[in-house]
């Protein structure tokens, strides 16, 4: 039988509990064997709960571990960096839960270990790269049938957040990041402006500035506009549709049954996140494994994380002055193609 | 039986001969009994077809007659003005092919003499409106089951357009007013600003600014988006999403048969603007023979006329420079609601 | 201005008044000169009504009159015989609400009358091929596109019935005639042998014996299924589907928006055959009165007025016995091509 | 770390060789570490491949051996028996592929050896159950809202067979069967009556027998439908409709986007059961897996093997006679519920 890639994890939450249960009852190429975490006890819990998995006091120590292959980061973004690092110093493959950092100034340093390597080591958890109907949406542009894309308009609806831990910020810094990801991976392209307006509040978030638009110029002159909505009530709504020089290709609905009942027909709308994009989520830990065992890394890179991180930055900077913003970048290293 | 609206049309060049055709042979409740035309050979000739049908040497003259009940106006925009003023004068209902008139000056004459009448005599033909797609959409929104706009996306794309006859301006002044219309329509609100971004251009136009993205902040917060592509070779697809409180209605595709061939199913994408709205046409003079026969006129109104222009205008200034344009607006006259 | 088609109605009832309605305010070509009902009075009512209209004692004496150009039938069906044979004798184009008569003598008398005239004089009202869908399933196999037809599989839904006035034989004798019609028409075939099971009862209609599965073993080999259900409460739902040699079409729902609320998306499903196929009684007699003024008809014709007839009681047979029933039919004249 | 499922794989042909790939590189929960098969090079290749499996010259001595815990058949059909029988002496779990045997004897046989056991040990290899589609349609008719169903209409359509290796038979045996299993699981009940209409047959097949429709009569009424066509070009569609006293549920279309090019919007039909059904596959042996390790099993079990034969055997007699033919069936044992 093959090998297993021998999995230590940074960070037991919540999202680290479901990659561990991923990784130990869904997934074939990888078992965890290490854990950490800043509340030693949930760690603890987490591996009894499994077995066979190794406590350590630090993320140090696991990353130095004989029984470490690769590194998993799922703890809360201002400690990806100090996890990051080190594991590419032991030239350990790193999966970084987003966003790979919380500073652009952080984004770079790791950005510049990993160029210093030579090679890719990290993969960044966007994932709706993985999801089928966005492979298919970029499928259909790379084939050639629809042209150019000149224009993106992407959809982010939530049913709803919870009321005082969802601030104005995480609309932006949050939620429109996938909106960010999947606009340049589809596009193939940076953003080069960004303005984000904030009109008429949905009643139901109270003073939350709820929805909003983002508009994002990009350096090859597509536009691409971005609704979030995060209390809309009926669903976790994800749309995009591209609009090319001769034809368009949008995202499908994702329900797998008609009902007929009532006076309509209608087909589900996913409840949440889970619902949506549970498969991709699988997938693209599964793509992980395979990498990390040939010792690299694919699917969004350092370079990614950074430059949503930059447009981000932007978007919040838009989004509180009401103006268009124009995006200043590092030059990206030749190591990210 | 009952009585036939005895309409004199003025100008009959391709849309007034349209006109011609559908209430002699579609609809039950007018007839055309006058025509005039700048080129008056073109006037006796549609007259000769039809038979039954007087050649009037002006259109004062038209208007005037006995013969004449109310007024089809399908001249070009600029004469609009000089052939509505005197039907208000004579009291005569009248039906004016959009613009209403083709600068802002001329829409407020218009207005200041139909308020002066105290009563509504004027439709002007955004035919949209009478478009069941659309009105099921207006309907879905005034019953209240989505709770308030918030966001509206309004998609305008025409398969081609003829090389040097269409110029920039036309995608704003010809086209996107259309959905200036239904925006300003369906939201029951004016337009306060106006942007028009035009990206990257369509390679099949050549060098026209095409496609653009119009975006309208509604003086109640609602924000609207306009994609306007008028190469886009597929077909003539016009598409409208409302985003609202707790929940969103769409426009739906409009064919009638799914066919399965091939490696996919697929539905028709209507050819042209005739194809998708016919019926609209149809409905729309139907509609006004009714009111014109109660000695009024209901539908899009002088106001409506003038404040399309407004913005109109104002998106040809926001396309040229870049830049967003804050409309500015006589006020209401209580007339029109 | 065109002469209009002097209409005489026989039949006053509801569908004679939805006709008299149609021909006077939304159609164009005809309108309506004379009635006549066994109930007097109601004829009396709706002449009134509508003003301009001539009482006939008697449908001979209407047929007989100048004042009527052609005749519209919409008495019950056992009248309808002695209304169409005077008609053709007169030489006046007839249009008829089906069954063209209630017995397949009566049928064939009509047949061998219009047969002897040497020319069709008679449209029977079965309006669904005037529906844009239907007529879109029709040119879809005519293109050859998906080679030759080998099944359909035909949907009739009601939401409801009348308990006790709605009875078993009905759902044959009422209902799927209209599936009988378009299974003849968009496969250019006559049935060979129909059957139709009864299974498990809709609780909702108490005893009625609903819904049926009609089988239907055409001529030339291809088989129909029909679904006839009367009480499926969400809606008056028609579906039609060719499966050929290389690939299908199929009827499309009919909605106009899409509405997301709830935890769905959802379109609206048609409340009742009006709703559905408005349309297409327009468009029936519309086409009806164009062909009457050049004096003759096109359209369903007194043929398949018959085979609808003799299928209809096979089935009857066939749901009574719970066995396949063999179709005898007479030749068909070369008048019905 | 949780023990893995040691798996016996008994024919090593492809459906084998998917299943060890499965087990080996897409699944958490098990491992093959037994092959044979009756070419005993083939069994050798596949473990050198692998690595870590153990080749036998018998399914007696695989199954006898402590390597294996469970045991997969994916022999050929009249194969099954000799190698189950034993497993269930052993005590071992078994998946085999449809059919679980090729006569309703050998069916018998394995039922009672089951039932001696008194606990399940087998699950067959009808793997629809676990797509996500019917599992929804399952779902939404014991959710009650649809009331009682009342028809169900199948349809499963092939883009196309071999010519001379696909003979008349196999669209009931081994085309049929899957909608033979998924018409008694969502109705949950038994088939009373079966018939088979073969009309006019596809072209594209010379002297093949398709499509065929098959008619099933179920004991409590309920009447389903089959359409099979196995050359219609198109690709793999998989359609099911359910209608019931108050609504109706069907299978969605499975693509994840949609195009608008030429002159239409269009969505893909998927190519093959592959691209169909693979995420089921996966799911179904995910689920073995989990049964097996409880030393049960669950999915679909002896008796739907044997019901699904007896049914088959029926719809074979019927399409060569042309005639109904009633289902006779074994009483069900308690232990299959």
């Amino acid at each position: 039988m093959t090998d297993k890639l021998k999995i230590g994890v940074i960070g037991t939450g919540m999202i680290g509990q479901d990659h561990i249960r991923r990784i130990t009852h869904v997934l074939a190429g990888g078992e965890v064997t290490a854990v950490t975490d800043t509340d030693r006890s949930r760690a603890q819990e987490v591996a009894k709960t499994y077995g066979g998995i190794e406590v350590f006091d630090s993320s140090d120590a696991l990353i130095a571990s004989d029984a470490v292959d690769a590194v998993l980061v799922c703890s809360w973004g201002p400690a990806h960096e100090e996890a990051i690092l080190p594991a590419l110093a032991a030239g350990k493959p790193v999966f970084c839960e987003k966003p790979l950092a919380t500073t652009q100034e952080a984004c770079l340093r790791i950005i510049d270990a990993e160029v210093k390597l030579g090679k890719r080591l990290i993969q960044v958890g966007y994932m709706r790269r993985y999801d089928r109907a966005y492979a298919d949406l970029k499928a259909t542009i790379e084939s050639g049938v629809i042209g150019e894309p000149l224009m993106f308009h992407s959809v982010h609806r939530n049913a709803s957040v919870r009321e005082g831990l969802y601030t104005d910020d995480m609309a932006v810094a949050d939620t429109m990041v996938h909106d960010i990801d999947v606009t340049r991976w589809l596009l193939g392209d940076e953003v080069a402006r960004i303005q984000v307006i904030a009109g008429k509040r949905n009643s139901v978030g109270k003073n939350l500035r709820d929805p909003i638009l983002g508009i994002m110029e990009m350096r090859g002159g597509t536009v691409a506009t971005v609704e979030v909505s995060v209390n809309i009530g009926y669903g976790y709504d994800i749309r995009g549709e591209i609009s090319a020089e001769k034809g368009t290709v949008e995202l499908s609905e994702s329900n797998n049954v008609v009902l007929k009942a009532g006076d309509s027909f209608s087909g589900r709308v996913p409840a949440d996140w889970r619902e949506r994009f549970i498969e991709a989520y699988d997938k693209e830990l599964a793509d992980w494994i395979e990498a990390a065992k040939q010792g690299g890394a694919s699917g969004p890179s350092a370079w990614d994380g950074y430059a949503i991180q930059v447009v981000s930055d932007a978007g919040l900077k838009a989004a509180d002055s009401g103006k268009p913003v124009d995006i200043e970048m590092a030059d990206k290293p030749a190591l990210y193609g």
